[in-house]
């Protein structure tokens, strides 16, 4: 079936799923989980077909960790629909509501955007994550997950339909597009009018193209080249620990740290300190010639700076000043989380205000920028565009709103 | 010089602005409005040029009264820019907040988007409106009005950016762009990275164009085949009424209706009656077959169903159902404005519901989907898409957020 055809049918679908109500929404998402469970031994083996493929194409050993199901990571995953559940229903929820002066009544009322389509790669647990975000927002998932995990989607996606319509609602809420080429994609990105936001959920370069290419208007998700700075006010005990934590607590996601700026009041107190303890934790320093001076410091180039590493690689720069600290981060940043460790409110207070960036740290690592972290119970990736939303996206951020306003035969 | 150049320098500029305190923007606000005064026999003669020239190219007299400036005209210029003075600073709202678990203390806050273009075409006087708008809410104005204002514009900007900078605030957070060729506007939506948003006022055509095109994040506008649909259980004078005000108090407007919709219980009763006095208002009524049966009604083409007249036309269908016009609705609407005249609770709960548009009005004219009947204080264009803003943009929708989030050297 064509995108165009699925889409449509997705339409149909959304507009039955725009009326539900939470509790029918909530069974759906408690009985998607349940059968997840029963069938658990049936999306196993479906994943075995992607993970002997896999191998057979000579994939890399934690890639293919993160392709392989269990019956355990399928539990979690019917726990993660679970948890979906339990959260309020955004759909519904009066943003704003006056009455006017004429007598009319103003509301506005979070309603789902309709049809939402997801991009992504990696792990298939994704598949159901992202289609129980969709469902309990209100909105018909159009999922195109990654080639390597076909066997696998297709097989969750069969489960999750049954139930979604053995639970009162279309089954074509949630649709798994052909990820046997990239002709879905690109015919998503010209489905304007059938499906209303694009998430595009992956690397730099699928993030550049959706961008770039799609008609549909797109969320942009994930880049991140976040930056710690450290204050000539900053307590360097706390920096020590925000700035390892940033950079080590894991190294491959978006909110890691890729760069550290210091103030030059500190180049001979706290940079070698923690240059060492970087070094001692198995990090790779890329120094600018003052940092570079520092034993087992590699010299950085011009491109180490707005590099996202996603490895144990840090870029390390000394700044004359808080200005200077901002200037390079308007450069460099992704604007995605960047950091502040000082005691100086005016500090702190500065950088919060011209930092232009999804959130600001401050005596914080740049890692609690997240969904869970932030409380949210749920996210869908995290936003580093400024229209609509900007960081962790939870659920009220897969909706729109509509004007409802109510007369008694009002007119101009 | 070029747009980038201007782009870049509205970047500049949109540090400082975003910085500013709301007395220092207000007190920039007031300035403009006092300099529009004193400057308006500048202002009133350099749009001389303009109408002269579109005298001599033949425009329409209705077109010219538009563009026409007369001391009065910019005496109500400076008013607008007095009023945006006295609204609230939408920068530095807490849109969300709250201490986690961890003692982490989260605030989502407004934000300025940072350098907003907005593509616009007819009247010289949204050219202050939205350098007041924009600089209100914090961000750097790229204004691309009309070639035939483009006299005037030079004008008016050239007063507002000398006030600007004697308040203190960056000039280059007000500039004109080139309005000789579409060069300038093909340039504004390719300035990805330097424009945060782009918001194109204007016909259906320039904003097809700007959507399909621009690789900045756009907001659509304006387009709408607004109905009334006029239930069986209507009040029927209200229902005349609504119709009527909706269809023929203003007839320009994308607010106003284009269509109406009566269900078939009323054939005999309410349909004669409304299309009556339609056709008494001077307004051609395009009707389907049961219409057309009518005196004074001609028949509807299939076009007619989607066409937004903006003119003394309507068509009127005859739907057998509350679901017949609601698929009706949903096959030609725009997603701007939707009435249903009823006294049923469930007909009004079922059709708010199941409306798929920006305003849904309930016993009340179309005509009230402004910013200024809801009370924003001031408004920058209806938007029609779902994402980030829909319907009337005030202040906030001209803002992100951003997340800043304080710890006492916290880590995960």
């Amino acid at each position: 079936m064509s995108v165009l055809q699925q889409a449509a049918d997705a339409r149909i679908a959304a507009i039955e799923l725009a009326a539900a109500t939470r509790a029918e929404k909530d069974a759906a998402l408690l009985l998607m989980a349940e059968r997840l469970v029963e069938r658990a031994d049936d999306i196993v083996a479906a994943n075995a077909v992607d993970v002997a493929n896999a191998r057979t194409g000579g994939s890399a050993d934690a890639m293919i960790d993160r392709l392989t199901l269990t019956a355990e990571r399928v539990a979690a995953m019917a726990d993660g629909l679970r948890q979906l559940a339990a959260l309020p229903d955004p759909v519904g929820d009066v943003v704003r509501g006056s009455t006017l002066a004429n007598g009319l009544e103003l509301r506005q009322v979070r309603v789902p955007f309709g049809v939402v389509g997801i991009i992504y790669e990696g792990r298939p647990n994704v598949t159901a994550d992202a289609a129980g975000i969709c469902l309990k927002s209100g909105n018909a998932a159009l999922l195109r997950g990654s080639g390597s995990a076909m066997s696998s989607n297709a097989a969750i996606v069969s489960v999750l339909r049954k139930a979604v319509a053995d639970a009162g609602l279309p089954a074509d809420a949630v649709q798994l597009l052909d990820a046997s080429s990239r002709d879905s994609v690109k015919e998503l990105m010209r489905a304007r009018g059938l499906v209303d936001v694009l998430i595009p959920r992956g690397g730099a370069s699928l993030i550049k193209t959706v961008v770039e290419e799609s008609t549909v208007p797109v969320i942009e998700t994930g880049v991140g080249n976040c930056h710690v700075y450290v204050d000539e006010a900053a307590d360097l005990e706390k920096a020590l620990a925000v700035v390892l934590n940033s950079k080590t607590q894991r190294l491959s996601t978006c909110n890691t740290a890729e760069s550290l700026l210091v103030h030059a009041a500190l180049v001979d107190t706290f940079l070698p300190l923690v240059v060492e303890e970087l070094v001692n934790a198995g990090v790779t320093v890329h120094g600018d010639p003052r940092v570079a001076q520092l034993s087992g410091v590699v010299p950085a180039t011009d491109d180490d700076w707005g590099r996202e590493y996603l490895s144990a690689d840090i870029s390390v720069a000394v700044v004359d000043s808080l200005d200077d600290a901002l200037d390079h981060i308007r450069t460099y940043g992704t604007g995605h989380t960047e950091a502040i460790v000082s005691e100086s409110v005016t500090a702190t207070r500065r950088f919060a205000a011209r930092v232009d960036a999804a959130a600001v740290m401050i005596n914080a690592s740049t890692r609690f920028t997240d969904g869970g972290e932030f409380g949210f119970g749920a996210e869908i990736g995290i936003s580093t565009q400024k229209l609509h939303a900007r960081g962790p996206m939870g659920l009220p951020e897969l909706t729109s709103t509509k004007y409802v306003v109510t007369g008694n035969g009002h007119t101009r």
